[in-house]
């Protein structure tokens, strides 16, 4: 296991993040996770005086709250920015409003967007300006969730090793990903991080959600690593991992499937299929969930094989490491 | 006056608080509100490190920030939940919103909902989950609003000795409450403890405002102490202090009141009508307050005869005193 | 350069600030420029334990976050008011909102609003109250906007003397404030302060947005520094600084000019038109901007001749002078 010094100024994407950048956020995340179960005292000085603008263009409480209080932990200021109120809707562009945030002084600025690209952009134009700024994308359109990925795979390594995640933990595991990977930025992801550390991620969903196309545009240098399935039940087989995706309502009234109902029979997770899988098999769940569709509700409250409670307390351990990260490094 | 050791963990009820924790909230808020008025160090280590979580399932910008004032004095991280713009509206339940927060790291979750029963159920699911996380009620449906009414009880308190507020100064006290009584958490709540505290409660309302299933209801184990009226003057006649209730406007649209100007002539608190009353009568009001409508408003502007700036300002040392006993009590 | 010992209580206008409180104020935000760009511990205690109002009923994300941010390097508590979900929706009037706040605990309220002269009423209330508590104009409809030109006075200013921003360095200057005067509270609160400097104003704006009345009303004591013109040309004439206004599209659809296109044909702040200036100017823009209707994009960007961002970076360090100031002072 071989973590490296941290350079990269911004986090936009895990195409190519390297496996030391992978191993030193494992270790940074373990690190913080201890500081938050240790007692009274979970905050550290870290970032203080530094400024976190949450920027999340596409509305959110549940990313934007893990950041907020990951940026709380580390004993930064935040400014949070609220679209519905902002000088967006008198017209000014996204680069302008990043800039008026750049000159007020943020150091950091978290980023969501509905258009794929616009962390890039604002990035690259931090870059141009010298600015020093950092950022971080906290989900765009249907490209990347980085944050995301990296706390599901600080989760799989933590069940694995809890005193000691590290990548090749998951080496030759069989991780299934089930649901809407057309339209999931999550899945995105995960399927480079996975990938990288070696495990063997099998893809399932209806030939709507899971074209043809998306196995040209992403597999190629997985051939080994990434498989596709229009059914469950291969994906589920022997899986040492199964995680679902979060299946948006309006996909049914955009014909993408027949119904929720319908969408469950065939690739619903139950307590009974789960039996193909590896007897050890635990759940993960991105959230929000919807209990019944994509995962029963028995199977998500049941300690034993659901992770979902842990994606989210993992969630604010890896955010801090990774503002930490991209907020004290000598660049 | 015999304080307690606080032992409770949350706070969603008035219904089966007992003498001793009564009085320790009334000794604690004034030790509070010592702390308040001492110079410019307003804040207290207390909760160091504790997130509180500001859950407002119904909006609320009054009651909100008193209890996120209240945990900024203590020290503690707030994360404040946004209905419109969470979860809720992708079709997560309440549950697992509340579940998520506790995965964050919430500490004590601050619940206001339209539905009455809402904190209980997240109590109830947090207990079983051995969570340590403790709940406080901040108004659910017509059910009860405990933090108000214990505001209430420490401004009235307070009046009567600002030294030392307490239980006993209440005893054998008129108090009049006077408005819609019956879709009023507040007077709910204040029912419970200025009869605990030994005081006379009048209700007075139009009988579409208390029905009598109301008496039956609440009053049983009450006889010698609430009273109900139909109308206002013999509520009013030699009472020591008048609490009247915020009157909604779409009330009257749903017929409960012929109108506001009748409501005004029959129900509406004026200084003519205050010579009934003991000559040093006060009045309060859990705002907001339609002017002319509950109250007239020379007398809300009155230092002498009105109380609500003092309700206010309790608010703050109140809610401070409910966050320290629930977050730093050993369970 | 003769500052003075702050005494002012409320900022509300500039109406009748002193020669010695622009100094002040210059003076002050200069120092907290240093400890903005002084390595990493960006905050001073001064405003500990204070409360900052932030009630912003008019929405706003700049302005506010600006404040916000200064208010948080002042290490003051904050609570941020939002009327979406405030009680003025059920009826409350805005002064019973300002005294909730008082009663709360606030120290300082920063207040904005749609209606000119809200500030001065709730500064009346507060005193008449003898509440201590300090009112910031932030902006009432179109009234003023004193925060604004006392943070374009210290770019201005800064721009000439970095070491030390002084009135003096304006005298006899020839700044051009261009565009919808009528409806600016921004144009309105900077004449009164680059008058006061000494500098020569020439405001430019097409008649519909620069009526004649708007002469008598604010010129009487000034003419000799402040001048009209309804095209743009003579007003750019050797100007040392050029100020551009907000153009808000409504105001074409209610016919205050033929279209967009045609306010920046006569109007528009371009390149080639800045030919006509000192070659040492600079424009300013208090944003958020309309590209390619008050300025050009490539102006907009250009670092040697844009002020735009030092105009936002100076909001920060005038805010906390202001509060600074009017938070600590004995009065």
């Amino acid at each position: 296991m071989a973590t490296t010094t941290w350079t990269r100024r911004h986090i936009l994407s895990l195409i190519d993040l390297t496996l030391g950048e992978y191993e030193t956020v494992l270790q940074t995340a373990a690190s913080f996770r201890e500081v938050l179960s240790s007692g009274r005292t979970k905050k550290v000085p870290a970032l203080q005086g530094q400024v976190v603008a949450n920027m999340f263009f596409e509305p959110s409480t549940r990313t934007r709250s893990s950041f907020e209080l990951a940026a709380k932990r580390l004993s930064a200021d935040i400014l949070n920015f609220s679209p519905g109120t902002s000088s967006l809707t008198k017209g000014e562009t996204i680069l302008d409003t990043a800039k008026t945030y750049l000159a007020m002084g943020a150091d950091i600025m978290v980023i969501r967007h509905q258009q794929a690209g616009v962390p890039q952009a604002i990035a690259t134009e931090m870059d141009r300006l010298n600015s020093g700024v950092t950022i971080l994308n906290a989900g765009d359109g249907l490209h990347q969730h980085p944050s995301q990925a990296l706390l599901d795979l600080f989760t799989l390594t933590s069940v694995l090793d809890p005193d000691n995640p590290r990548l090749e933990l998951l080496e030759g595991k069989k991780i299934a990903i089930v649901g809407d990977i057309l339209h999931s930025r999550v899945a995105r992801s995960n399927i480079y991080s996975l990938t990288a550390a070696g495990a063997k991620v099998h893809l399932a969903a209806p030939a709507t959600l899971l074209p043809k196309a998306f196995l040209q545009m992403v597999a190629q240098k997985h051939q080994d690593k990434l498989f596709l399935h229009w059914e469950l039940n291969p994906a589920l087989q022997d899986a040492d991992f199964v995680m679902t995706l979060r299946l948006q309502k309006e996909r049914m009234t955009a014909n993408f499937i027949p119904s929720l109902r319908e969408y469950h029979q065939l690739f619903g997770i139950t307590r009974d299929r789960l039996k193909l899988c590896n007897p050890n098999v635990r759940v993960l769940h991105p959230g929000p969930t919807n209990r019944g569709v994509e995962i029963t509700s028995d199977l998500m409250d049941d300690p034993h094989l659901s992770l979902i409670p842990n994606q989210v307390a993992s969630g604010v351990a890896t955010r801090m490491a990774l503002l930490y990260l991209i907020g004290i490094s000598d660049r």
